[in-house]
């Protein structure tokens, strides 16, 4: 099945928009994960990256959509941070979650196909397995082409950065010429790339993202790239609410995959849930968290 | 030593402002590396590559200033490759090369601290251990604040993608907003965050990528951006010739280096080395290669 059918059918079948971040931080695991490692081994560390990851994944299970490891923090571990991402995401897949690595990949021709070939494919398809990549565009559409023909070749999908959640995203995507920005003329390219591509959903494997913390820009983004699912971060600890999301989904409620990271997974920490979950519980904790999330983006529709 | 600085005195030493472009690709490696590897062996062809790497390392030794792997090929083969590439910045660096590792990243705040930690530091001050990474700027200026903070902590270096050297490049950067393109405004921003971090040669941590493929727009950045090496690639195999480069440097020499990959690595597939050194002598292949680079790029400043 393509990957726009698949995510349609996760949302469906969880009844649930929510995307779970795992970005994990040494220095924010639960005592009894990070209790006893040797600070100084990346070994331990990957494995106890792996151990949260897979623990919150099964609280995440049949009850969200999708989850987006962050490539990122599983690096700064050096090669066996890379090994751990490989587990956290072909464990994810076990367990029916639809994956979006966040890497923020870019390249041109055949390099670009090299990082495709290395993280899109889910199973065995390629060496990370993911169902899909975050992708890049400032080197243009010679850097988009590579992803997407893998993507076609795989049922895989990318979500390219159209309009991002942070304060500095503007200097760059906000710049306007002949009435257009640029975060607007890329959202028309991707909408060209899916032109062609639909699925039984009506959707197309090329996504985007559009920060929760610009809810006009969003709404606009909703009608540019009709067929376009579109990857919603900025939500919860970076001040988007739901109000500010709604925008982003079709009459259906299907369209948008909204992430939120540190809220869930170290939901232990946050003032409301210390006292009731704490270290000792922080399952839990994500689990409340899940509830809360679905529940304040259960607009009604699905 | 600050990156800026000990990169000034590899070009000095070397007498050379050749980079010489690491993208080892399955398909192209020479056939006594290739012969008898298992084609669905990660590990083998993690082992051919971190080989074929660390020979043509030994051949540029004291000959060009820099070595740029590019990542890309690498994470091809899954968390094996990524051991791989630690291992070929490693050899680099203990044969006194400095090492621009091309990964193109990008993210904003904790997350593009994670990337930055990854990879920037030679020695053991980060997992990789690379003098420099190449970074992405379409985030805006809080996805490159983080790599500069860790840059001035290490002494290292990025190099931000301005005027890339494909056909695509300018979708993006070439579109102009009150009499200013986006590629400029990168540059400026990279003059600004360099202005206050000059070493010893003149020149700041926060370099630039601009392509060989774009002359004029070559001697104006070298203007906008004063204070910034050049990583330039297109060099050779995408096109652009010496004539194209020379306004990259300032008037001893420095400022910039000049990236071949292809024309360099896999000299013994063009056809005029392959008759004479082949796949069996693809060692000497690379030496001629080299010294040609090097002999097009003497401009006689240095």
């Amino acid at each position: 099945m393509k990957f726009a059918d698949r995510l349609a059918q996760a949302v469906r079948q969880s009844g649930s928009v929510t995307c779970v971040g795992l970005d994990p931080r040494r220095d924010q695991l639960p005592a009894g994960i990070r209790d006893g490692i040797r600070q100084d081994s990346p070994d331990q560390w990957a494995a106890a990256y792996t151990q949260f990851c897979t623990e919150i994944i099964d609280v995440a299970a049949g009850r969200v959509a999708c989850v987006k490891p962050q490539a990122a923090f599983f690096e700064q571990l050096g090669p066996a941070g890379t090994i751990a991402l490989g587990e956290v995401i072909a464990y994810a897949n076990r367990r029916g979650l639809i994956v979006i690595t966040d890497g923020k990949r870019n390249d041109i021709g055949s390099t670009a196909t090299a990082y495709a070939d290395a993280y899109l494919g889910a199973g065995n398809a390629s060496a990370w397995g993911s169902d899909s990549l975050t992708v890049s565009p400032y080197l243009g559409e010679d850097s988009l082409q590579p992803f997407v023909d893998v993507c076609d070749q795989r049922d895989a999908g990318i979500f390219v950065l159209v309009k991002t959640s942070n304060p500095g995203g503007g200097l760059l995507q906000d710049r306007q010429t002949d009435g257009q920005t640029v975060y607007q003329r890329v959202a028309e390219l991707i909408a060209q790339m899916n032109a062609e591509r639909r699925g039984d959903s009506g959707y197309g494997p090329v996504g985007a993202v559009v920060g929760a913390t610009y809810p006009e820009q969003l709404a606009q983004m909703r009608a540019a790239m009709p067929t376009s699912w579109i990857l919603v971060p900025g939500f919860g600890a970076q001040g988007g609410a739901a109000d500010d999301v709604k925008h982003a989904f079709d009459d259906a409620g299907l369209g948008a995959v909204v992430n939120s990271s540190r809220h869930i997974i170290f939901a232990h920490r946050r003032p409301e849930f210390a006292d009731k979950f704490g270290d000792a519980k922080w399952q839990d904790a994500v689990s409340a968290a899940i509830d809360e999330m679905n529940q304040a983006l259960s607009f009604g529709s699905l």
